[in-house]
């Protein structure tokens, strides 16, 4: 806990690939890193813990705006060798022109976004793009808004405004929106003349807590979800906090299901922390909301640096998504939000840890509670029946050679396994409690 | 040249990333390999000196069968540290069932190939993966044959396929046909649950020498060829040189075009053998044709090893296909084999660099020679106007920033440049001097 009870940011620099590295001090190297801004100053500031309702001793410190400089950001580090790239969070970082800029190499810009999106925030960003730098062009491709059309050819159509613009392959696509437009961008910049720049500005909690970051992009095919894709990071993470004051209530709250995942599977501190600050985010503090997005965004960071290609560690990040993906796809793409049917898939997956004796049930309560205070569902949708959930996960990415691995929670809170290594009875049980069929 | 006119073949390995390195030395470890069988020896034996008409003494050795075992196979390695892997080169290997299956890691594989290739090598191929391994299950999709095809629409099939068949992430795609179901195969792969292995069993010659080794896989977009794809590398490459025998004669032109460019772009000694042996080749002598590749292939993965995402060098493996991209689009996909879009293209890049006083002309005259001696065409097709070139040209993927760059011939045979520093008066008049309108 050292790490989180200091005045400043960590500076530690773990080995890369030490596979049972725990908390952030890895990827927190704000002191060091030649790009940032007005690093924020991390302090226990007396007001923030009254409005926050931070009251234990042991939680980590809120974040204070620097005073120094006209705005303040918190950069965070994804450390992969020659492809590290930073994450910068804060508020009004959108008027940050330089910010962008910096990570634009060429003269042509796609910035790659949505119906609802691009009339919010497309002209504040085309301005942050080409503000004093008269010889960068920027094209727009606005994309129809949903999970439905999260496919190949609407993907063509990001490619046919590529190619018909004439992009070559200095040029750099901008993902302009929540986790749609950011799997989509990501994968038409991977395969746009085989790998073009790409730059992420998530404006859902979603993708500012966990899509945006770690360079897993891709499509659904009608068969299943994200089956086709690629492993492709971006130059850069903008996160302008302030482009949640107009995102719905339901999707923050989705968001807020990614949160949790980080706080089980490896940080109980700022499970803890969520358990004291729950109101805070949903009100949406700005400050609760800041510190939320880095710290998920530091354990993301951690899990992709030591594990980009998922062969365990990674898995991990899919806490309730084997359950959740059964029923995004069962249910129909876009009846429930990821978040919403990963909130669900989290309190199974719970569940058979509990029936498995791998925890104990002050757990299971502590999640079901945690979930029903951020309005999340904790039972899957009513047709969704065992063999729906059977049928549905056999084509989950995690079965290898014919076997189901599952992330589920063993020991003190903060601690899971990724494991095919578990008595299928379990599984059985807590399908049937779940479903009425 | 030191590596060439020794007995054996060179074993030295430099230093990965030494741009100026020139000769195949670096990925002739066939002595190390651990996967090698039956290396092949090389030795200049009077036989076949007399019946390959190799009559100058610096010419290289010819290949000889090994008399031990029982068939013999060359191993060509391709440097690119953790995703390495061997081309194995050599007649009856797809007998050798030993060699496949080492490469599968799983028990599904997915056999991509088309109507042409099917019915010649789908059941030796499924033979070879299945002999004595019950375990392993192999599908197969069968696309129809041709670059018209090349497309997202055909590489759907691919990806039904897969997961209507529930493949998984330790599954293997093989790809069986030549560079159009190569790099459409290879693409599926690397999309695939955004990567699965892959391997390369190229059939056509210019897949052999050319579009089979390197991991540039993708598709065409209708405005221009291979727009959409990725840098992914295949577990190993299986070059059976009997699949030659039922190759058309045209098609075999086709690949001796690329072979032709090796010689030219970096290997003078090279394009000397070719001269003298080029009846040989047409004749598809067994030697010659084993030869030819397996030198193209050391070429090839020199030069993929030093630059893997063409960031300089790799592009001057593109000699001739700036001109002969806009041929293939120009004229439409299919009309023109891609070998003989690129044979033309070459002559016009040639042409070009004489304009610039950067080759004598007796480098042009043997180029002509040369292709003509292959039956290839050395002009564009008559439709291929001034204005078309340009606008065609204008959407390369070499251009950067607005500059169009081109591979030109410079200094002594055997040495290339790839510039956008070059008079554009010398490219208007070859397009002229070529072009009726
Ligand atoms: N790549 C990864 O690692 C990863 C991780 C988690 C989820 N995902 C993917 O992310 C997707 C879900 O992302 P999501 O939850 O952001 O969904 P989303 O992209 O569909 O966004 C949700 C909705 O909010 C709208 N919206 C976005 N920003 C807004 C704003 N600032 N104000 C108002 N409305 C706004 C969108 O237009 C959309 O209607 C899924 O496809 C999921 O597979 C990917
Ligand atoms: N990835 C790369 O680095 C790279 C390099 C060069 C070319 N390419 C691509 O490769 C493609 C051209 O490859 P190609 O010339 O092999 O064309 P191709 O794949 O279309 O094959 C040519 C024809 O020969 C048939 N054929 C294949 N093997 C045969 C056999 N053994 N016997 C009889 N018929 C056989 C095919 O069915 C086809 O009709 C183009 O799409 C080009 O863009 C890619
Ligand atoms: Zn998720
Ligand atoms: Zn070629």
């Amino acid at each position: 806990m050292a790490s989180s009870s200091s005045l400043v940011q960590p500076s530690v620099r773990l080995p890369s690939k030490t596979p049972s590295v725990r908390r952030f001090a890895l990827v927190g190297r704000t002191n060091q890193s030649p790009l940032r801004l007005n690093p924020i100053r991390i302090s226990v500031s007396a007001s923030h813990r009254t409005r926050l309702d931070v009251q234990a001793s042991s939680a980590p410190p809120m974040m204070e705006e620097a005073t120094s400089g006209s705005r303040s950001s918190t950069v965070v580090d994804v450390d992969l060798g020659n492809r590290s790239y930073p994450i910068y969070i804060g508020s009004g970082l959108l008027d940050e022109h330089d910010l962008l800029q910096r990570h634009v190499s060429g003269k042509q810009v796609l910035v790659v976004t949505n119906t609802t999106v691009a009339p919010l925030y497309l002209d504040k960003v085309i301005k942050a793009l080409t503000d004093g730098k008269p010889n960068v062009t920027v094209e727009s491709v606005i994309l129809p808004d949903g999970e439905k059309y999260k496919d190949m050819d609407t993907l063509m159509k990001v490619f046919d405004k590529a190619i018909k613009t004439r992009l070559d392959r200095k040029c750099t696509f901008v993902a302009l929106g929540g986790g749609v437009i950011g799997d989509m961008c990501g994968f038409a910049a991977a395969a746009f003349l085989r790998g073009v720049n790409f730059i992420q500005i998530p404006t859902t909690l979603m993708a500012q807590v966990d899509s945006s970051v770690g360079g897993k992009t891709g499509v659904n095919h009608p068969l299943g979800k994200n089956l086709i894709g690629a492993f492709y990071q971006p130059q850069c993470v903008l996160i302008d906090t302030d482009t949640l004051n107009t995102l719905p209530d339901r999707e923050l709250a989705s968001g807020i299901a990614e949160v949790v995942k980080y706080g089980l599977i490896r940080d109980a501190e700022f499970f803890e922390w969520q358990e004291k600050n729950m109101q805070a985010l949903l009100s949406r503090d700005p400050s609760a909301l800041a510190y939320a997005i880095k710290r998920s965004c530091e354990n993301k960071a951690e899990v992709v640096s030591l594990d980009e290609k998922e062969s365990g560690l990674r898995a991990t990040l899919n806490l309730g998504h084997t359950f959740g993906h059964a029923i995004e796809t069962g249910f129909g793409y876009g009846q429930w939000l990821h978040g919403e049917a990963v909130a669900a898939g989290t309190v199974m997956a719970v569940d058979m840890s509990y029936r498995l004796g791998w925890i104990d049930d002050t757990i299971v309560k502590r999640v079901l509670n945690i979930l029903q205070k951020a309005k999340l569902p904790t039972t899957p949708p009513d047709m969704m029946t065992v063999e729906k959930f059977e049928s549905l996960m056999a084509v989950d990415k995690k079965v290898a050679d014919g076997l189901l691995r599952l992330i589920l929670l063993k020991g003190p809170l903060g601690n899971c396994v990724f494991t095919g290594d578990y008595d299928r009875k379990a599984l059985k049980e807590t399908l049937h409690a779940f479903c009425k069929f």
